[in-house]
């Protein structure tokens, strides 16, 4: 270890502290020079969630930031902290603390990294305020590892909600910890099934569904576009016998929409199936997946849904196996018995979704179903229509807590019934020829769909907005940080 | 399954073959009318993969590409192609096959998928040409599901090389495997070892690197930028306590170089890590994290690597345990006794990188190893630097058949040394406030580096172009498909 007293930081603020000649501890606590590589020391540091009982009466060493101190006295009392979890730790005028080491370890700013050497101590009452309730450290060593500059004195958000903030931390640690979960089981559960995972370019030369809602980029001397979907990507894999592909990855929608589930960028879990005579066989796949995603993650991460719970309170999600199927002329049916007025070709609009949602909950006690059979209208025109009833399409979407969490369809693989669709949906077929091209050569028949991560995500958890579930959201006002 | 001979394609182009009269085995073949997902047949279509001597007499179903035909009398002999494995199907003027049927299925367009119902015959013969050596298809049924368009009867590319195009399919299938392979023990040999795994946006306010080499986006009514690395945004989820982290996603890079191995789009394997006391604890997890990649793709992916290594014959990849770590003073001294001038604070060029590798493998039997402790002055102004030695830096690069795949080190954490190191490589302090500022409120010591998925990908396979490794690559003249 870098001795303490070494840093120029040392000289700054304790500076009365570390003069005082007649400190007997004085080699226990410090600042210490900044970590740059220069040893290996052979200490263990002990994680703060493993402090419990079983360690009572052992010394340890533990990293962790002052989430809050308070002195007393004789005494200090800090709460040290380490991702969602925290531990209290004391030091007191004693055989190892001196009164300036008391004074040094209260003046430290808050969130300040420090190593400290501690006996964890069983405490006799829990202590509420701390996950780590049945010990405390009693602290011999204390050194600042990196100093946090100091906040004002008392910002007007502290004195409001102090417990909150610290909630905040955890909260927002358990909602990313589990969308890293989801991705995790969305790749687990895919390659177990047998598929493959690709990467689809982001830069592309024209703007894939007609031109509209594409951010521009400049490529060299030329204008390129960004992707707004790796969908002509995956079907292009499917049509070179990849039979099953998925792929994670950025998608860009330049719509200046300002809402509680639009981002200018997210993260979309694609997926695209050759199937063998009905889509259904990858729309039941999809769904297995979604599944598969929602028991692991109640399995695996109880500890990070309760965190959230506990923030924002919120039913456990509930789904059905196999998944529930409703027509989309089922679905009309009950919005019409609940007094909406829709034609049989009309989109569900945003508050009927939600409705359906809470009629589908009533009926049926399940957070999440497939809506199939959408209305051929409504749907893009590489959407393959029902053989049966022309006015309706081999395609569906899926929900959660009632809103739409994934679109997707057989996709049209004949040139010709393509090109007739795109004709009949107006869009110039120089555009996208070298899509209609790319089925030219014997395609397999092929469904597919893209599932929104942040969505996902905010959904599965009883969240309000896709920003809690987005590190770093971008919105038509927000390019930063 | 729809009947065959409903499509309006039956009528075009075999007419005169579906018109004679009396052909007893008319209802045995034709063009399927398109997969609409009518119906939900029974039948179960068996993998080309599983056609061997244990099915010999049953009878099966089979989808798959016509890759080859050869009509020869009363019979024609089909390769029917299914990913990158095949067989021969044989149909023969008999009991169950007409001459027009012979004649139908001797004009199906090559690349067309079929549904074939056939006898598994052993042969007392090896098939050298088939992936499927001991058995062969005697065809009862056959029907065109997805027609590909004919090409020139005869290209010039054909005549030279039928057999390398086959191959090639298959080695592209194989590549591709792989490379998905390495993302999936990527992310599982991480979550095994406690990473949470993070989106970072990749558009983003200002250049992360100073501005060079970046691609501007139209952001509605302003000016972004594509994210050159997610860097800053790994760095302030270490800030964020998230301790170990990774990402994968695409990188942009608008560099107007034309080499085997840029591309200006590319999928980047980001690790970042809070580390105790010493960068190599980072340095260390990473080099094993590709070791468990090298050991995972040799155990589950051999298939693949046998596939490729028939295109492109090349030696087993080999690494050693622990990793071989060298100082770049030890490699400066090799090169330089292998009679190359150079500084000792000169930068490798490309050509002294390779022979550098064939050095290391001469001496050391290794196709992977770290570069430790880089001149400070060829590293970015965010690198650690070496306290023992000022020209030094804590930075390293790991190399695959002496190449490089990743660049790394600790990055500084402390604001005020950050400040003096950006000021001392000239660069604007405003422009990177946000950076700097990131790590006023204590940052633990942290290390990372980048892996270019492309290259990983090209150099474990010995192969010699990242195009190769890349299914839609992007460089400054391609921007499509």
């Amino acid at each position: 270890m870098p001795s303490a007293n070494a840093s120029r930081k040392s000289q700054e603020k304790p500076r009365e502290i570390m003069d005082a000649a007649e400190d007997y501890a004085k080699e226990r606590y410090g600042i210490c020079s900044m970590i740059q590589s220069q040893e290996k020391p052979d200490r263990v540091l002990v994680w703060v969630k493993d402090l419990t009982v079983q360690k009572a009466d052992e010394v340890v060493w533990v990293r962790g930031r002052v989430h809050t101190s308070r002195a007393k006295g004789k005494q200090c009392f800090l709460v040290l902290r380490q991702q969602q979890f925290n531990v209290q730790a004391l030091v007191a005028v004693g055989d190892h603390a001196s009164k300036q080491m008391v004074k040094f370890a209260a003046n430290i700013n808050k969130e300040s990294i420090v190593d400290v050497e501690g006996v964890v101590r069983k405490v006799n009452q829990k202590i509420g305020s701390c996950t780590q309730q049945d010990v405390e450290l009693h602290v011999q060593k204390i050194y600042v590892i990196s100093l946090a500059e100091p906040r004002l004195p008392l910002q007007l958000d502290d004195a409001i909600r102090p417990e909150i903030e610290g909630e905040e931390t955890s909260t927002s640690q358990a909602v990313f910890r589990l969308q890293s979960g989801i991705c995790h089981l969305f790749r687990e559960t895919l390659i177990n099934k047998g598929f493959v995972e690709i990467q689809t370019p982001k830069i592309i030369s024209a703007a894939s569904e007609g031109g509209a809602n594409v951010f521009t980029v400049s490529y060299f001397k030329n204008n390129a576009y960004l992707a707004q979907s790796p969908q002509l990507y995956k079907q292009m894999c499917i049509c070179a016998d990849f039979e099953k592909v998925f792929c994670i990855g950025p998608v860009f929608r330049a719509e200046d929409s300002n809402t509680h589930r639009h981002l200018t960028e997210f993260v979309g879990l694609d997926i695209e199936m050759a199937f063998n005579y009905h889509y259904h066989e990858v729309m039941e796949e999809i769904a297995d997946t979604l599944v598969q995603i929602f028991k692991g993650l109640q399995e695996r991460f109880q500890t990070e849904i309760q965190m959230v719970n506990k923030q924002f309170p919120c039913e456990p999600f509930k789904f059905l196996e196999p998944t529930l199927r409703l027509e989309y002329c089922e679905a009309l049916a009950m919005l019409r018995e609940a007094g909406v007025e829709m034609g049989d070709e009309d989109d569900l609009s945003t508050p009927n979704e939600k409705l359906l949602g809470r009629l589908v909950k009533e009926k049926y006690d399940t957070d999440f179903y497939i809506l199939d059979k959408y209305p051929l209208a409504v749907r893009p025109f590489y959407t393959m229509p029902d053989p049966r009833n022309p006015k309706q399409s081999n395609s569906y979407d899926m929900f959660m807590r009632g809103e739409e969490i994934l679109s997707g369809a057989q996709r049209i693989h004949d040139p010709q019934l393509l090109t007739e669709r795109a004709l009949h949906h107006g869009i110039d077929l120089e555009k996208i020829k070298a899509y209609i091209d790319s089925f030219r050569f014997g395609a397999p028949p092929h469904a597919g769909g893209g599932i929104g991560l942040e969505r996902v995500t905010m959904l599965f958890l009883g969240l309000h907005n896709v920003r809690q579930t987005s590190m770093f959201p971008r919105d038509p006002k927000r390019l930063t940080p």
